[in-house]
């Protein structure tokens, strides 16, 4: 495990959102490395990192071909609203193909996905064999807003949490690696952030007149969320809590924990199941 | 219509592949903008227009928000093996965010889809409101390796044709607007092309014994895409041949068409639905 998974990763229990400072950056390197300029540091890195995702995701999707391997990769992120959930997914998939990834945001569920269990919708939309799957927000938030705003019994929520370990070590077994990652904001950087969407038309599609109803229930939020990281660290699926009042360190926190998990899988090109040789000779003899 | 797609349009009827050149440039600005390295002019080129298109993108997403606008995009490929289609998706899509675009590449049907007509998996694929879909080979499949092969008999896939037409003016009154581009490359090209696949252990999982055998069948695919994209160019969904055995062409004149494409629809950010002022003064005024 890489220094950044060390420090960043959720040990379950002992987790408290209130001990983390989202202005803090863990694992940065040393002010001789990153220069006068993080915000540039942090471009340029994450463009070396894309690079290297984009080699790891070209070979996870040909070492999948005929079958070859389970293996797939999912991010999921969570935040509070304006934690940079859209930018960060933008950020980190820039090197990336889209032909063997997709990026899924779950929004409230809609009438088929109610008449299911809260993981139907979740199990139909993780990436197959070969591909790598981004989710902006998750079944996570079926024990966060579903909790705070009581849409379901506490009886029923509170058994979640098992639920979500049970099924994550099962994806887990079949082939899933899962980077989970918070996003962790403070509440008055939402509040710059929510002013500064206000103040720009373009970006007014993304505000919502109920974003200041939630932001009241900040502190039942973080309760909610403290749960959840706590009790769904898992070793089969860890949660990682980044600091992301910083933009800069978030999206160099997000890529490399990602790169590294890409690491681990380390994917090869599959051998040629055909002659070369012969195939060379066929191909230079036809018309 | 932009000059581009005046000169690469299929006027139907009088479209002879082979008086298209494989290595032609119609619409390449002059030796004076382009200075002496074509690709670093393309690559610049192409840079630029990702950033419109990441701009367009954005505003056909937001425009869609509340189902304010039914407009959507698709881009559509198809070419012989080796012509291209993955590295076009991959160049076109760079500036693109995954939130709101899907590639989607179409193998030999499934049990599922043999069981429904050709066009039932083309209609599940198709991007919502406000999305951009990318689609990697096509419905079109089943008017050329279908017919080539005789998979189905002649009077199945000669209807195919009129279906099809009538498919795409249904999903174009629906809002959708289609770019249909066939990468047209030389045999010779494809020769080269397969040859550097052997060459190179990083591409060997792209190859396939079977390509010879379809290389064999070089003029039997010319004549199935002739008929194609002569009696499949609507005023609804117009086909493009993109000469593509040079890459730096075939990636400006494709992300080109589909810039212009946007720029059609001029996508525009929806006015606020509540008063901005007055959320700005709730917004302060909370903790």
């Amino acid at each position: 495990m890489s220094d950044l998974r060390e420090l960043l990763t959720v040990r379950p229990g002992n987790a408290r959102l209130a001990d983390i400072d989202p202005r803090s950056t863990p694992g940065l390197p040393g002010k001789q490395a990153i220069g006068d300029d993080p915000k540039r540091w942090s471009q340029a890195q994450v463009a070396t990192i894309s690079e290297q995702l984009n080699a790891y995701q070209e070979r996870l999707f040909a070492s999948a071909k005929e079958g070859a391997t389970n293996r797939r990769v999912l991010l999921l992120l969570q935040a509070m609203d304006c934690g940079g959930k859209d930018g960060t997914v933008r950020n980190v998939t820039q090197g990336m193909s889209p032909a063997g990834m997709k990026a899924v945001s779950f929004g409230p569920p809609d009438e088929e996905e109610r008449r299911h269990d809260f993981l139907w919708r979740i199990s139909r939309a993780l990436p197959p064999a070969g591909h790598v799957g981004v989710f902006n927000r998750s079944h996570y938030e079926d024990v966060l807003v579903v909790r705070v705003h009581n849409l379901v019994d506490e009886g029923e929520w509170s058994r979640r949490y098992d639920q979500i370990n049970a099924f994550e070590a099962e994806q887990a077994a079949a082939g899933l690696t899962i980077v989970k990652v918070m996003l962790h904001i403070s509440k008055a950087e939402q509040k710059k952030r929510l002013l500064a969407r206000l103040d720009d038309p373009s970006k007014h599609w993304k505000y919502n007149p109920g974003d200041l109803a939630e932001r009241a229930r900040w502190d039942d939020y973080q309760r909610a969320y403290e749960d959840a990281v706590n009790r769904c660290s898992t070793a089969a699926a860890p949660w990682y809590v980044v600091p992301a009042d910083r933009k800069w360190y978030r999206n160099w926190a997000v890529a490399t924990l990602l790169r590294d998990a890409f690491a681990d899988i380390d994917p090869q090109y599959p051998a040629p199941d055909f002659d070369v040789a012969a195939e060379r000779a066929r191909l230079l003899a036809a018309d």
